[in-house]
C-alpha cells in the first residue's frame, strides 16, 4: 500500500505547516490536563505513579513503506507501546511521538500516521500529548507511552510461582505469517494475516483485567512466545511448561499458508514476533479474565527454561531487533 | 572530537551485549519506583500529575559525529528535554531514550552517550528509566522527559500580562557562535563557545524557582530569543519589549569571535537557537530568582509582537528544525 503520490511533499511545507495538518488529527485523551502547544504537556496521574515505556520503529528495519501505509505504521507504533503499558497491568493514558521524516515523503503519509495513532488511542481515551519533528534520511517513529496503575501493584515478569497457570491472550504467529507472505509477494493468499503484521491487534484491556484477577507475572509477547516465556521464566526463577495443544487454533489458522510457503507453522507460533499478545501467570484455580486461555503451567524444575510438551525448547533467540 | 576507533563496533555486539554495557552507566533516579528491565518502568508522581515532553536529535541535522562525541550528544539530548520540563516550572524526575544507531558506530560512542545522559541526570536525581535500541542509517536520539510540578500550576506561555517584567536566565547566542566556529573550522578561537554549542548548560533549577517566585509565563529559549519571545507574546496576547542593553554581557562575550567571522554579534544573541535559557515574565516588583535578570517588559500594545529598544523586530523565523 504505497502512500499516494499526489499532494505536497514534506519538503514543500514548513514545520509549522506540517504540524498544522497533524495536530487536529490527534486525540486529546481523558487524562490530559494540559494539551500540547507549550514546552510540555501535563497528564494526570491520580495513582501517584505512572508507568512509562518507549519503542522505536525504523523504516527498512521494522517496516517498509512499500508494504505499510502511514496509518499502518501509526497503528503499529501505538499498539506496541500500549501493549507494554498493558503488560504492567496499567491502563494507558497518553503517549508522545518523536518523528523523523525524509523531505520526499508525501505529507499525506504523515497525516496517515497521525490517523493511525489516533485510531488506536482515541477509543481508549489515550491522548497524543506531545511530539517532535525532524528531517532525516529514513522514517523513524519513536513513541513513549504512559499508563496508570489504578492503585494496584505493577505486574512484573518476576512474580510467577510454581503451580501457577500460564495463560495467553491474543494471537500467536499471525504477524510472522503475514510478514512471510509479504516477503514472498503472496499477500493475496491471506490478507487477514498480512493485516495482523501491518496492524497488530493487542488485547490491551486484558492487561488491567489480568492485574485485577491476581496475575502473578505478565509480559507483552513481542519477540516470540518461546523467547518471551523464557524471559518470564528467568525473571521469576521458575520453569515454564507450554502445551502445544493450547495453540491448536493458531496452528490450524496458519497451516494453509505455511504449506504454500513451505514453512512449519509451529515455528511461527513459537518464535514469531510482534503479535503483541499478553503472556501471564495466575494462581492455580483462578478464573482467567477474557480473552486469556491456559497454555501451560509454572514448575520449580528447569529454572529459567521453557519446555513445550515436556521437551526443552531449543535455545532460540526469537527476534533480535538490533541484528540484521 | 571523533569517537575512538578502537574497541568493538555496534555490529560486533548483540543487542543484549550492547545493553549490558549501557545499563550500568545510567542513573536510577530518586523518583523511580520500578527500574528498567520489565515491560515498562514506574515513576512516582506525588503531585498527581506529570509533565512530559519529547525532543529528537538526528545526526547531520542537529549534530555531526565529527564535531560531537557520544557524551556531547547525550548531554545535549538530556539538557534540551530537561529544559522543557523546567520551563513548565517542574522538577525533572525521569527520562526514557529511543536510540537508533548504525552498525559501524563504535560501541564506545554509545557508552559515551549513556555517560552524557548520566552526567546531566544524576546530579538532579533524574532517572534514565527506559530505552529502546534499533539499527538504522544514522544516529537518532529521541528523549522523552518527565517532571513533577510539586503542587504548583504549570507556568504556561500564555500568562504574561501588561506591566510584567520580562526576565531571562542563561546565555544568549553562545550556542550559535559556537556552531559558527565549528562551521568555519576555527574552534581554536574560543573553545568555551564551541562547548556552549556541543554541551549547552541550561539553568534547570531556575524553572521551579521561577514558578515559586510567581512567574506568570515561561518558555525554554531553544529557537532564538526573538522567535521564542514572539511565541510568548502571541500565546499571551501581549507585546514584548526587549532592551538590548540587557544583553550587553552576551554581546561583549561574543564580539571578538563575531569580528573574526564577520558576523554581527547581535544576530547571534537575538536569533541564535539552542542556548536553552529560560525566558519568563514576573509581576512588576517581583524579586527575580537567581540567575534571572530583567531584559524587558510586557506591554498591551503590539499584541503578539516583539520590539527591541522600541523597534519592531523583523519577522524572523529563528531556527526551523525541519527546514534544510
Amino acid at each position: 500500500m504505497p502512500a499516494p503520490s499526489d499532494g505536497p511533499l514534506v519538503s514543500d511545507l514548513s514545520e509549522d505547516g506540517l504540524l498544522a495538518r497533524i495536530f487536529p488529527l490527534l486525540p486529546l485523551g481523558d487524562d490530559t490536563e494540559l494539551a500540547p502547544g507549550d514546552d510540555a504537556a501535563v497528564v494526570s496521574a491520580r495513582d501517584g505513579r505512572f508507568v512509562v515505556t518507549t519503542d522505536v520503529l525504523v523504516e527498512d528495519r521494522h517496516f517498509r513503506r512499500a508494504w505499510s501505509s502511514g496509518e499502518d505504521v501509526g497503528r503499529r507504533a501505538a499498539v506496541q507501546n500500549l501493549a507494554d503499558v498493558a503488560a504492567m497491568g496499567a491502563r494507558p493514558t497518553s503517549l508522545v511521538v518523536a518523528l523523523v521524516i525524509p523531505g520526499d515523503l508525501p505529507a499525506s503519509w504523515v497525516e496517515g500516521l497521525a490517523r493511525g495513532l489516533a485510531a488506536e488511542c482515541e477509543p481508549l481515551g489515550v491522548g497524543v500529548v506531545g511530539g517532535d519533528l525532524s528531517g532525516g534520511p529514513v522514517v523513524v517513529v519513536a513513541v513513549t507511552a504512559h499508563g496508570d496503575l489504578g492503585g494496584r501493584a505493577p505486574v512484573l515478569r518476576s512474580g510467577a510461582r510454581p503451580g501457577d497457570v500460564v495463560a495467553h491472550a491474543g494471537v500467536a504467529g499471525w504477524s510472522a505469517a503475514g510478514l512471510a507472505l509479504l516477503h514472498a509477494g503472496r499477500t493475496e493468499l491471506d490478507r487477514e494475516l498480512v493485516g495482523a503484521h501491518l496492524r497488530p491487534v493487542a488485547p490491551l484491556g486484558a492487561g488491567p483485567a489480568a492485574a485485577a484477577a491476581g496475575a502473578t507475572a505478565m509480559l507483552d509477547v513481542s519477540d516470540g512466545m518461546l523467547r518471551d516465556a523464557g524471559r518470564l521464566a528467568r525473571a521469576s526463577g521458575v520453569g515454564v511448561e507450554l502445551d502445544s495443544a493450547a495453540f491448536t487454533g493458531d496452528l490450524e489458522r496458519l497451516r494453509a499458508v505455511a504449506g504454500v510457503l513451505g514453512v512449519v507453522a509451529e515455528r511461527w507460533v513459537l518464535d514469531g514476533g510482534e503479535d503483541h499478545g499478553l503472556l501471564a501467570t495466575f494462581p492455580a484455580g483462578s478464573v482467567l479474565p477474557e480473552p486469556f486461555r491456559a497454555v501451560g503451567r509454572v514448575v520449580a524444575a528447569g529454572e529459567g527454561t521453557v519446555r513445550v510438551d515436556g521437551v526443552p525448547a531449543p535455545a532460540r533467540s526469537g527476534w533480535d531487533h538490533f541484528a540484521g
